[in-house]
């Protein structure tokens, strides 16, 4: 069965090299980023780089008697394509990482491990090295484990110089701290946590909006260039909730504002019967969606399906603890409430 | 703040399925796969699709007092570009549950939850709607929970007609059940578990040395089309493993034979002073890889290194089980010994 003896000498060896592979320089990466992941590391993580599966020591869920994990996979969409454009990877590893925790946090889990994959048509360990640090950053601020991750070249996949960057994390939640929004009530209040820009969404329109301009160029309206402005990372929403919680503020819904915008996500933490009224204008807006739905002539209506127009999370809480929750964090507004669905044809309207 | 005031008229909206993005398209995809995702659930799932995170009650888990999460990230390589071509989606699903649970059965896991990830230049929410049948049947299969997924469509990034498939497990193990290769010592025996074919790995080399041929065509010294030796499904190792380990055997070491072969892969469990000694011909190599070794002139050496060549996983035990163990499991082969490093240069050597 043996398909090559040893004394079949091959003429001209098809190297993997030839085929668009370099092993050595997906080597290299992973050399390059060990440090980085290892930094993330805490008592309960108990392989090194290397092992097959990532090991987390669980002993920290059975203290708690009523576990829930909780876990999300996404991507930072074609933010990539900008960062690659403008050679620029420091930030696009807090994009990854944020852009998950906040998915998770918006049930109301915290972070215990992440896991990140990065693919291109060829892989730059050096670019690689950059973003995994970004990511083995945050991992730490926001208490992680950069427990495992995987760089892939694929060749005739993705373009020249393109890449994806896919994350997920895994949380945990105690039963009684679970936010799903079953208990949102009419009148409660909607609370805006403030983005700083497009998060990880709406990139493919920015970018199509921007074709041709000097992304490096200052622009006086943003008071920054094109590319400061477009990679803004996206904001972690972990810290204003944990202070808000620590306060004992009853957080009734918490809805994450990615793909979709306001009118995509809010709905998805609104029990039936229930709709949400929005005051335009009750939060500021950043000036890069300006710039762009004048440039790009786009209507106020597909600004807010496909941005979420300068809010990254909203909250609903009790309408008689607003004003508390609005003085204990910073970069929160007070945007709307909660009506019945008989008050509004709409599941998010705008007044 | 309010950039666009209502009474503002666009004369031409930028709309967001003009910069390629088509939200329905992906909305329509999601409403396809609902069914085969629920049909994955367990009563531990908490939440239905929608959810910003995928809830896993941890009730389970706090029965045993010695718990450990083991997660791993892994796509299926260029693999996804076969599919495309041959437009067969009907088992790249299996590829990535299977090659994730592989990945952390090599360190006595058992996979609780499975969340994918695909994005692609366009979404087909047909073909999406294939895969993700796919995926949910593998996952059903093994036992775990197909908890969350994304998919988002990336102009710019992706090839025409090229998608990328990623996935992440997390499984659980009791420490005592913990598997990593600590134990393995001088003259343990290494079994080998049959693959059938490439599993997910060394596609670029494939595609390139196949280029031009007609896919869909006999070949008569594969019994098979190229298309069908090529797509052949990553096998999973669940069950062999689960019926040694439920006989008593002491697997001491796993290793999943993925990218870099078994030179790659084996001496990742290989305590330090110990090397493994394998015979060339003990096991059957499938005819795909002597066709391609062939074809495209590439030397044994090359194809040890970036296939499997016949060997999905190789399991580490007691020589004096190694009878039993061939004789519990069909498709496993007695390939080689541990023997120690003072007696082989390489990590791996091949006599």
């Amino acid at each position: 069965p043996c398909p090559l003896p040893p004394f079949i000498m091959t003429t001209k060896a098809a190297a993997y090299r030839d085929a668009g592979v370099d092993l050595d320089a997906g080597e290299r990466a992973v050399a390059l980023i060990k440090e980085a992941v290892r930094s993330t590391y805490g008592p309960e993580v108990l392989t090194g780089i290397g092992a097959f599966g990532g090991l987390f020591d669980a002993a920290a869920l059975r203290a708690a008697d009523d576990t829930i994990l909780v876990a999300s996979t996404d991507g930072v969409g074609t933010k990539t394509m900008l960062a690659s454009q403008l050679n620029r990877f420091d930030a696009i590893g807090l994009d990854i990482v944020h852009h998950c925790v906040n998915d998770i946090l918006a049930q109301g889990a915290r972070p215990l491990f992440f896991l990140d994959y990065i693919a291109a048509d060829r892989l730059d360990p050096h670019q690689i090295a950059t973003v995994v640090k970004g990511i083995a950053d945050a991992c730490r601020a926001v208490g992680a484990a950069l427990l495992g991750g995987e760089t892939a070249e694929m060749p005739g996949v993705y373009r020249p110089a393109a890449f994806d960057l896919v994350g997920t994390v895994v949380g945990v939640v105690r039963r009684v701290d679970l936010i799903d929004g079953t208990r949102i009530q009419k009148g409660d209040a909607l609370i805006a946590l403030a983005s700083n820009g497009l998060h990880t969404n709406g990139y493919s329109l920015a970018r199509k909006v921007f074709e041709g301009w000097d992304l490096t160029a200052m622009q006086p309206e943003l008071n920054a260039t094109l590319a400061d402005a477009l990679l803004a990372p996206h904001l972690c929403y972990l810290q204003p909730v944990q202070t808000w919680r620590e306060a004992g503020v009853d957080v009734r819904g918490l809805a994450h504002i990615t793909g979709g915008g306001v009118p995509g996500n809010l709905p998805r933490i609104l029990p039936k019967g229930l709709a949400a009224r929005i005051e335009w204008g009750a939060w500021p807006i950043p000036p890069i969606f300006d710039l762009i739905a004048r440039v790009g002539r786009v209507s106020r209506e597909e600004m807010w399906r496909v941005f979420n127009m300068g809010v990254g999370m909203i909250a609903v809480v009790p309408p008689d603890q607003a004003e508390t929750v609005l003085a204990l964090v910073p970069d929160a507004y007070a945007i709307g409430r909660v009506v019945s669905s008989q008050e509004e044809k709409e599941r998010v309207s705008i007044v």
